[in-house]
């Protein structure tokens, strides 16, 4: 196990780029990222998750955890108390009773939870409902460019989700709808065979540099607690978890020992760490089993194989749709949202768009409606593996079966026979379905079906997944959307390779990229790159024949089949041919 | 410069593949890959591009060159004779008049170019129309699996071509049309910064072997005709050039010194070297240019602007089109395919489908048409950069101004923001358009836009081209194109790793990526993997769910609502609750 005291994180800004402070309603300070461009070019000022890790003013100090942004809303608002909490246990930690642990644990310094007051539900959902626009949303519209007024309404309707537990007061607000920018999402979690408590931390601000709108510890394994709440106090991004994983390491991985205690409290215990979203595969019935058995893959996820064998064991209906009400009403005391979980999303293009898929999506829908009289954040999971025909059906049948609660899809992976570039295969799937009206988009990284995801891995998974994420908000026309693919392809028509770096997703590798062809720093300051050479630059030529054509604009139209032509050669060839260079 | 002596090439199988020889009709005998699996499972023959390279039986002589595979064919036609062809010159190579090549150059050992006897088309698609199935297309049918019959009929109207100039009798016979499987191609080509001799052979053998169905030599600069000698003989794949691009550098990189003669000249110098499609930017006229004065990044081709430079230094029509029945008599002559380019395709996607774009598809259209009347098989280049919501319109105009000729798009990209991924953002737009009717691919590299591919460029490029082409033949529901997927996603599910490995598109890189995390030989049998470890994993456990739930499926629906669950839950945990190891 690393020791958390040597562990260190990247910090510093993203080359071209300096982190500002933007106001909003309601006093909010909006935490932006200002792309500094030359050639009298203005900035542009983009979206930004990477926290106070990019922000050179700032002090980071993992031991102590990031500053609690929101603690001040959360309290003015009266309507949550601290109490002592829930007694944290060996087992939350996989460790026998009175085993100690060998790992760092982080210091709370006697921070105590906050729940709902008696008869209070303190979620974003329930003040929106009640027309209160909390700082929260101030500062999403802020974020994305739209009215306080626009972000309530949207989460009134169950359209968008703003994941904030108060227990979490670190996390800058984010929301996730279909009118809003498509969001992605980054698992990051150790597991039996391998990572530790210092690289989660590591992978956490890894994911959120590059792009990452939530990030989801999927932990297995020994040390889940005390990973979750290293990662919680120093993420600036909401949290997701899957509570039945940690459930099922109580049980020491028998899925029929599950019980609705032993999951109850999970829940609690993650609630009070401050666990922003959380899936729950409620929508996964007795009765859908049998409609796997003629599966290529079976049941792929996790934990709807977990709750099909322990319906199977008992013969009886699962816990977590029988309990949901219950599970409703104690996740609102936190405002904890609930991602319902796709237990039987199709695990090969086989296998898409089936009967158990589709009859688990429509027990989604009613769930959302069960959730909302509740008045808790929902969000619906989706798959998967899916060939990119039968993709829209999944949009339509979601937005119609779950009432236009956000969906969350996993890719999709559009064929099952390129692993090792399933980033890839499931981008394309994810960028449709993104422009279709998909909110968030679940990464999957290279070595998806093969390994663990070291730092390179999450870092391609998420700039494919931002990518994905920014073709769809583009086809969906989203307002200011391409301001900055016009603004990088404007900078690569006058050759400012620095101002293309910049407003890369990844400016590093944009950079590193060009230089391995032409290192020099002269190369950069260039009118042509190595693609071409300097003679033979279709850009350069362009920008010749620009000016040319907007000379013959006017006059060409009326002249071009009459005489003169030879003459205006003459003059064109006269003048040097190459006279419009009209880059500085 | 490499001495091309000491040039090696990777050879040898696939690995978990060896290939096969299946005979087709006409005598045909037509190279296959033979995908071996493990437990009992049939093996997989899949399409295979790599050529005698992964023949263990075949010896290869870069010196030599591959055998004349079609020789025989091509004279038992009776429709073309040896000509003592073109004489060589010092500026092919870009050398001064009596300058001598400083790299080696291949020996032809006497080989006369073929050309037409006065009087005959020997095109396979004047052959088609003649009702003749070539052994070229028997060759085609059984590699894609159809009837001969089918593919004289796609290429007689028009909607498919083959590409086999008579002087690239190595090539294996391959189809593009939308009627058959997506096809893509991979650019190799030196330039005036980088590049060489050996390596771009070592490129081409490189780029087949992970996929590319035809290769573009983009060669600028100096021995451009050598290097395109080396790449003729020794590729089983179809190549294709821009001759302009040569042309070009025969007048010193000045576009306004170009002239119909140099640009025949070079026609023929390539057709005799026995290139098999040449993109003719012949549809950007005079009258378009100014179209593209308010582009955000004007002319990008780099045909098209050195076209456009040419229209307006002399003011006068584009020669390419003037003279295009004068083409496409010499190219009918050499059965070398025209690809029509869209010299004014986007550059970004403030420009997508754009006047100047569609001004200039719709004049392919009409040139698709005098082609045809002189039996010159004929594809359209498409763009570039669109966005998601747009590409369906490239699709829907082409199809219907260009009369069905097959659509070959780079790309498109879907966003202008991620450059060193952009072989992702292209493969998403590339996917789609595929999945609409696009009949072949031009991949885009991770360097594109910003440097020159290296070896490992072209394989990521390659392979994300790949899984976009086969995404896009199971969306067009193929037929036979899932069975790959579903043999796949059956060993991931039998834990079959090795076989995982052997069907998937890139073999060496997934198996790399599992044992990254898993290194031990033993892994590759265990019944579970990194991502879960051994307590955990889904795929086991929905195996141990499998037999129960198939059990279940008889009694469960009557059952589920009456008694006896007790009883049967006690039965199955008797039973050890994981007896369901159904796999070997």
């Amino acid at each position: 196990m690393s020791n958390i005291h040597e562990l260190s994180v990247t910090t510093g800004p993203i080359p071209g780029s300096r982190k500002v402070h933007l106001p909003g309603e309601q006093g909010v300070s909006v935490a932006m990222r200002e792309i500094l461009l030359t050639g009298g070019e203005p900035s542009m000022t983009v979206y930004d998750t990477s926290g106070p890790y990019t922000d050179e003013a700032a002090r980071v100090d993992i031991r102590a955890g990031l500053p609690a942004l929101r603690r001040e809303w959360i309290l003015a608002r009266g309507d949550v108390e601290a109490y002592e909490g829930r007694v944290e246990k060996p087992e939350d930690n996989g460790l026998k009773p009175g085993q100690d642990a060998t790992v760092p644990l982080f210091d709370r310094a006697g921070r105590k939870p906050l729940r709902a007051r008696p008869g209070c539900r303190p979620t974003q959902l329930a003040y929106a409902r009640q027309g209160l626009i909390t700082p929260e949303m101030a500062y999403v519209a802020k974020r994305e460019g739209v009215a306080p007024e626009f972000v309530r309404a949207e989460i009134a309707a169950g359209r968008a989700i703003l994941p904030a537990n108060p227990n979490h007061p670190e996390s800058e607000p984010m929301i996730i709808g279909r009118n809003f920018l498509v969001k992605i999402n980054a698992n990051i979690g150790n597991s039996p065979i391998a990572s530790d408590v210092g690289s989660e931390v590591d992978k956490l601000v890894w994911a959120i540099r590059w792009g990452a709108d939530t990030v989801m510890d999927l932990s297995t394994g020994r040390y889940i607690h005390a990973v979750r709440e290293w990662i919680l106090r120093n993420s600036p991004v909401p949290i997701g978890t899957v509570p039945i994983y940690q459930a099922l390491e109580k049980v020491n991985g028998k899925a029929e020992d599950l019980t609705w205690e032993i999951f109850r409290d999970t829940l609690i215990e993650q609630a009070e760490q401050g666990v922003d979203y959380v899936t729950i595969h409620a929508g996964l019935l007795l009765s859908h089993i049998p409609l796997t058995a003629r599966r290529t893959t079976g049941i792929v996820s996790r934990g709807g194989s977990i709750m099909a064998k322990w319906c199977l064991s008992h013969h009886r209906e699962s816990f977590l749709y029988e309990r949901f009400d219950e599970i409703c009403d104690l996740l609102a005391a936190y405002d904890v949202g609930i991602s319902l979980g796709d237990g039987l999303r199709p695990g090969s293009i086989a296998d898409a768009n089936d009967e158990a898929q589709f009859a688990e999506l429509k027990t989604l829908g009613e769930l959302t409606e069960r959730a909302w009289a509740r008045d808790v954040q929902v969000m619906i999971e989706g798959p998967g593996h899916v060939p990119l025909h039968k993709i829209k059906q999944n949009m339509d049948l979601q937005l119609e079966w779950c009432h236009e609660a956000p969906f969350y899809t996993l890719g999709p992976l559009t064929t099952d026979i390129a692993p090792g570039y399933d980033h890839i295969t499931s981008a394309i799937g994810a960028a449709l379905i993104g422009s279709m009206g998909t909110a968030m988009l679940c990464y999957v990284t290279p070595k998806e079906h093969l390994g663990l995801p070291d730092r390179n891995d999450v870092r391609e998974g998420v700039i494919a997944y931002k990518l994905a994420a920014h073709a769809a908000d583009l086809a969906k026309g989203h307002p200011g959307a391409q301001d900055r693919d016009n603004a990088l392809s404007k900078a690569r028509f006058e050759f400012r390779w620095k101002d293309q770096f910049a407003l890369s997703l990844d400016p590093e590798k944009a950079e590193s990229f060009h230089d391995q062809t032409l290192p020099a720093a002269g190369a950069k300051l260039a009118h042509f790159c190595s693609m071409c050479g300097p003679q033979f630059c279709s850009m350069k030529i362009s920008q010749d024949v620009r000016d040319a054509a907007q000379a013959a604009e006017q006059g060409l139209a009326a002249q071009a089949a009459e005489q003169g032509m030879a003459a205006k050669a003459a003059e064109f060839q006269e003048s040097g041919g190459e006279i419009y260079h009209t880059v500085g």
